[in-house]
């Protein structure tokens, strides 16, 4: 496995859906963040199942114990340790699945790999997983705030239902002030009553979350391989669920000719800046300090009220039942995964980036 | 910066466009592996500049030189180096972006992050670079062939000509019959003409890329965060003039019901299988023995040959001149570069998986 | 900082001594091992303060909680969360050095390096965290055990008392028999009096661990810079307190000839092996199936029951006063960190040594 | 393998002895460092073969060319690639032990942890690989220049022949002086005998090479593993030949009590100094501004000329004699080694420091 993510900030999570409790520890935090719990609590809020009606009806309270790293309230620099216990598993709920592989699922691929599985509630490959990263990411929230830098993702498609607003014509802080964090008040209500149908027809729909970040200093991203967005692709890729990455022009980039698609630099104030932003802030994959901008393309989750055939461990046929408390549709609640494995993808470059010159 | 890729089947590029050469080391790969020059050099034919009218006229022959690694034909296990002299730089031809910064190009991004650039076509952050990835990738190709594993790329959208067929539809072996390396000749006829029109009106047009992966073990992948796709994801992103990827389903993926989303297994001959693929042979991050199929976006390549209107380093306003020998579409030349990312991609995960279990 | 160790068997370690608690990451741990939580336990119970009248009389129960990565009592591939709380604390005992920095301690080299520090018993640069070590070092034992491979370590000096004789001369089982866990019981016998003479003189002194690893097979370690001893030799130096560290001939070896010093190759029973083993066991860095041995020293430690002049963080002269509860030596309850950091290296390379060949 | 070294400054090697060429990549040096070719190109020819008559006659220039990362005499941040042909290589010479196994080399742990082999002067395992390790260290020198660090080693014992001196009573630029590299001319001239008659003799002794480290800030180090003298001991371990390593007050500081051992802190010109070393200028893993110091042992090269008996790869006796042109005492020509190490791992540590606080 490699449950580690960034070079220098780095994050490594731990915990089965069902088991005693999930966490992470932060390697590499500098020295001196300012620590608001409340701050990492209400990021876990953000993330918790129970939050709404259209998001799975299973209750988490994912509190966060703060085990070592923190002291009077600023980062030390040592690992920072971050605890969540699991308090609401209903592990009988997952006896049927046992032997049987559901659909789309990873307990075929699990199995084969490792030659046993915990099976409860999708063990390790549960996104469950992903609310260390949201804990994580709050810390790396809080260090990227006092450098100027701020994080922003939102719902911008459910299903066929898309918003073609840019996010310069919104205020994205409306996202949170709807159920299914879509800034556009009147696409959130379509969206919602989308997921809620969904729901009702036992089944699941896919979505976008984009997401803006602004305030980068020029700099970050580490050539050739570990290009800005080559690492944020990989930190988007890696949640759950997710099926693609793009980022400032993207797929309808390639439509474009050179001409139109290039950005002209000019200066501002004796800042330099671009008249376009079709590089989505990142030329060479280094942040070009223009905000950057992406798309993440999550997947219908595979976990719907309706049987499904499929085979048990031994190639039989059998029907995995519609059981259990699940998400319709994943991109409300995954917001804050997005913002959280962002900020953990900049914070790292911060520092990165603070040994390119003597 | 950061050139290295992999973990275990590692590579390290080095090498600026208008330097003393170009070339990489592979660390880790297993020892055994039968190693096949003539190979070798034909994969750099199929990436090397001047091969046919519609990519650059810049001549590079791109001879490699394996300086280590290799005895009596057969890899020993230790690190494999490959150089490749520069020979055909005109470096006066740059000498009109020393002080500018052309558009959507890494000269502002470079010279802001190291306070130093060899600006001659680019340095460091030059397509140049791919070729010593496609030389690794080559070596990776012939460890994953012994193996029974097989990656063929091709171009499936040039601007806004998209091949609607899917890859089960097609000989991809065609793919390397024409000089835009797209499986379909009808399609190939008029993408060629596309290019070359764009050419003509000395511009550039952007394109995707779409890869097959077969005869995969299952089991390949390390979740949580370098899932398959997440780095797959990585390795493709961090190719030069790339702004997306998405693999199995993608972007359009995001508008179904996990109810038509959902692959069901079955078994075939004793042999589990899907009877549809929208995973891409990938289920929570790791292989399940199904093809293995993904597309990455190009955007159109920022050299174009007419003038544009930029900032000299101290903000000046400055007229960019289109000078030099560029490709009108890349995507043509990416392909073999898109099939080494995978190569390279897959053969660390073939050395990964074998510590899974006891 | 960077409180991970080992490239596919990897460790994180967290926590303060006077914090919430401690524990360890384990990710990359194969799927597969048979988990004995008794052994696990007593493994901690070797290294606890409070153990015998030679150690420190702080009480700490170090009771070791599973928190995931392990289900039906074998590992699953997934990362294995180890937590200890710290129960024992007595916080108030540190006020004293909050502005101070201990002679030869990390509290001044801590201070300058993050702004800022956990003074309250050292905080992360306290040997508590070592604790943390054994219980990851226990799971990789039970792996390496399942391997045929063993680790013993023992007490060969303290202060001036060497032992004189070679570990072959001597059954090292008795080590554990004395609580200074020397394997010769005279020599037991007189360092117990040192140390017990040291301790009511309110002072330390430092002693050297020696370690045996039998039933390795040929080719663990991966030159050039990871070569086994070399990477054995950094886990030992990380140890709290170590000075040194030498293998097979050691620094003795410096004064032998080649045609001594060389080990002869032969055959016994078909089975390679050399009719000396001044080379530790390894050769070019890898191991080559005879048995590994070295030598670690720990200085005396610095915490002293006497009062000592020092500096506050303003440079004015203080006087420390020896407060506290602590270990007179440091020896006996470093053998089983000793062992627990060569079964982590063990472990590790074992892994690695799968990736070698196709 | 493992042929890379170092986490932000790192360097990748490659080259067998009898091969096409040696070389380095350095990536992450940092821009802005200015390169003195001629210095790089006197740091080879302090290690090289044939510099004197108690080395090796074997002829070796080993000119550095460098390929990348350098443009008008500056680093650019871009990998630097530094490439040196083998010339010299009798590879004729070696056919007598291409399946035979020489006593206390590599060819055997190498045979059987490939199953295939550059038996052409050891191939990989040779020596020879340090005169990459020497180039590079000759960059990173030059970084420390610029930060005000000196590095300097020097021969302080050759078989039984130990200089009781202290590195602050001698002055150690002195060590250039003579070809042993001993600032003590009288102690240099018994030592030269001392080789000279064990070259006659037509064998091997080993010796101890000590290094000095003045002028490093308070800071460098990574607890908890990457302890500052924990990777220095690793980076010297991993040096052909090197059974031990010593900081500080070393193996002999275990004789010594707290009380004596214990660096009394104080304030001089209003800076904070240590009245005595025996930490060796690291407390905690940490360096504390102070001298560092330590010492490396050598066993007695395994290549003899006198002949030996062996056994060969199916298990038969053989005789393997002795020829080539060989070192009759490293130490002379490791002094270089060490010092490019050291340098290493201390440009290395400087940049991980810059990371510590926000």
């Amino acid at each position: 496995m490699s449950n580690s993510f960034g070079k220098i900030f780095k994050i490594t999570t731990y915990g089965e859906s069902h088991g005693v409790g999930i966490g992470v520890i932060i390697d590499g935090c500098p020295a001196g963040v300012k620590v608001d719990e409340a701050f990492l609590q209400s990021e876990m809020q953000r993330r918790k199942p129970g939050q709404s009606k259209i998001t799975t009806q299973r209750k988490e309270e994912d509190v966060v114990e703060i085990l070592s790293g923190i002291f009077d309230g600023v980062t030390t620099g040592t690992p920072i340790a971050l605890g969540i216990r699991n308090t609401n598993q209903k592990s009988k709920d997952y006896s049927h699945i046992k032997d049987s592989y559901r659909p789309s699922h990873a307990d075929y691929t699990y199995q084969e790999k490792y030659g046993v599985r915990d099976y409860r509630g999708g063990g390790r490959s549960s996104a469950r997983e992903t609310a260390a990263r949201v804990a994580a990411g709050a810390i790396a929230k809080m260090y990227l705030e006092q450098a100027g830098i701020n994080i922003q993702a939102y719902v911008s498609q459910v299903g066929s239902l898309k918003l073609e607003k840019q996010y310069q014509e919104m205020d994205l802080n409306k996202a949170e002030e709807n159920i299914v964090r879509c800034p556009d008040p009147t696409m959130a209500d379509k969206m919602i009553q989308h997921i809620d149908d969904t729901r009702k027809s036992r089944d699941t729909i896919g979505g976008i979350v984009s997401c803006v970040i602004t305030g980068t200093p020029v700099g970050l991203g580490e050539p050739v391989f570990d290009k800005l967005h080559a690492i944020l692709g990989q930190a988007m890729l890696s949640i759950n669920a997710v099926k693609g990455f793009e980022y400032g022009s993207g797929f309808e980039g390639v439509k474009m000719y050179g001409s139109e698609h290039n950005d002209r630099f000019e200066t501002e104030n004796g800042k330099v800046k671009t008249t376009t932003n079709h590089s989505g802030g990142i030329q060479g994959g280094i942040s070009n300090g223009q905000d950057i901008y992406f798309n993440v393309a999550f997947k219908p989750i595979a976990t719907i009220m309706n049987d499904q055939e499929s085979i048990d461990k031994d190639g039989n046929k059998v029907t995995v039942k519609g059981k259990g408390r699940h998400d319709p549709c994943v991109v409300p609640r995954a917001v804050p995964i997005v913002e959280a494995m962002a900020a953990l993808t900049i914070a790292d470059f911060m520092l990165r980036a603070k040994t390119n010159k003597i």
